[in-house]
């Protein structure tokens, strides 16, 4: 293909070729759970035990992303991520991906197979495949992905499970990715923030750890996506419970990007880099409540407890403030 | 909820909070497939023969639809249709819908819970379940589906199994959709046209033919949405195979609407109304191919046979015309 062809001039077809033998090329040897691939009105993927998990979310350019701060490999990345990390979420093992893709005809084929390669890399670090997509014209950027999972006989790990007494434990990253959509929003950029830059663009959610809660009796399990406090907000409400954190676990690594966090905060005249840890959303770190005697494997750090009662407290306050960020609203 | 406010105004929770009030009414009682469904990391859908069916799809405002032309209903029922088809296309029951909308702040919830009642209606139309979905906020309207189905234990019917002998038949309607957006296009209504402007903004794929066609012994099955020659090149070139097609089942009830056609094409001053048969999409048929031993029930029409060969013949004469459409492309 000549360089700097646009998806315009190469037509609906032959962008589907292109994105087809991109994702081919990046996503190596992971069609196990393909039965039938894309090609036909349909794919068809194995759903080993009779049920298979579902979720979707979208990534809007200039509202998720924007083409200047991202490569179009870092979007695809974390378009897909943010779908396979739900999965992981309810305990499964991501089985296969379904991308809608649109965008302006002027973009250049290569950026397009570059996302393309993006979400097939990041599927195949999950396990999974690309099944199928659709491909359209719009005036921006948008990636609408549907992924499916496989709980191997294990039961659904909701948000409504959590009990009084239980602990809460996290493993993934906290507060990256919001500090580094300042620093990227501030246009500063301190040494030794990269780790923050890379959180935005790229996270890396611990996928393997969801099967892994569900295994040791995880009786809630979420990730977090919109903020710790906000999300945790969700199960304490599904599960009807009161949720107590305590901050000097979360205000240390391996959870915080404790010295990265700091340069950030001084850098953008921050009182509080802690604030990043405990309401930015986007990292996907998958946080569980999990039976006081369950014997958690050191990937899992303690963070806080199940109490009776309702709401969050934070270092034994009740958190009011708004702890994530809705879409729409404008305050 | 007062009158007249808009999603903006709602926010992201109150608005997905509405959505999910305003399918449930409209669904009814389908949630048999749904193990776990909405409001968690991902839902939990039953594909009781270890296999899932699943396609992704999007429409986009301005492109696929218009504002003016279609209500929010209609938009909801299309964007389903579409999807649904494409599981009923390769022989599969749909089981659950999978919906990611974004639109911009100023919509009215009205309009959005109309949507989502539009979806809802059309997914209980298929006996299918809205299983979760996504929102966001965009400067226009775009609505990205996943449709998932069971093959109850029937192999899947593709585009590649169709063999010289066999014979080519279709369930549905074609030419309407096409006719349809011609007539809102030039803003010319003539009298007896309604079911073309009908066939534009609400399709009815006959979903139940799609597991007939497996069942009784379908050797290829494709739903036409890029066109009923577009699509056959796309079964005979994945099959090898040459598809010779014959008019006069096309041109005649209950394949073509003779009539509303003809007043389309009067008033339109074109030509050939057969053309919209031929070359329209979006109605969503089912077009199949069958062993010529295979007794057809009333609903299939016998419009062709498969020959050795290549490409598409109407009448004994090969087809060189660009059969469909595709995106991006400006000619």
């Amino acid at each position: 293909m000549e360089p700097g062809i646009t998806i315009g001039e190469l037509g609906e077809f032959g962008l589907i070729a292109a994105i087809t033998a991109s994702m081919a090329a990046a996503a190596g040897e992971v069609g196990g759970n393909l039965i039938l691939g894309p090609g036909d009105d349909a794919a068809v993927v194995a759903a080993p035990d009779g049920r298979v998990v579902a979720t979707t979310d979208m990534l809007i350019e200039d509202r998720h992303f924007r083409l200047e701060w991202s490569s179009a490999a870092d979007i695809g990345h974390k378009a897909a991520a943010r779908n396979l990390a739900d999965v992981a979420a309810m305990g499964a093992v991501p089985t296969a991906l379904l991308v809608c893709f649109a965008g302006p005809g002027h973009l250049p084929v290569e950026w397009v197979s570059e996302l393309a390669a993006g979400i097939a890399g990041e599927c195949a670090e999950a396990g999974a495949a690309v099944a199928g997509g659709d491909t359209s014209s719009a005036g921006t950027v948008l990636i609408a992905i549907t992924a499916l999972g496989s709980l191997g006989d294990r039961r659904p790990v909701t948000r409504s499970g959590a009990r009084p007494g239980d602990v809460v434990a996290v493993t993934g990253t906290l507060g990256s990715a919001a500090a580094g959509l300042d620093l990227l929003t501030a246009a500063v950029h301190p040494p030794g923030t990269a780790d923050l830059l890379a959180g935005h663009r790229r996270p890396k959610p611990p996928y393997r750890a969801g099967p892994q809660a569900a295994e040791l009796g995880a009786t809630s399990l979420i990730d977090v996506s919109d903020g710790l406090i906000a999300d945790l907000g969700h199960v304490a409400a599904a599960s009807g419970v009161r949720i107590e954190l305590d901050t000097k676990p979360l205000a240390a690594e391996p959870i915080a990007r404790v010295g990265a966090l700091r340069r950030a905060a001084d850098a953008l005249r921050r009182p509080d880099w802690l604030r990043w840890v405990l309401t930015g959303g986007d990292d996907h770190a998958l946080v569980a409540t999990f039976p006081p005697e369950v014997r958690l494997p050191p990937s899992w750090t303690t963070i806080g407890t199940v109490a009776d009662g309702r709401g969050i407290a934070v270092d034994g306050q009740t958190w009011n403030d708004q702890g994530g960020w809705e879409h729409f609203r404008s305050s």
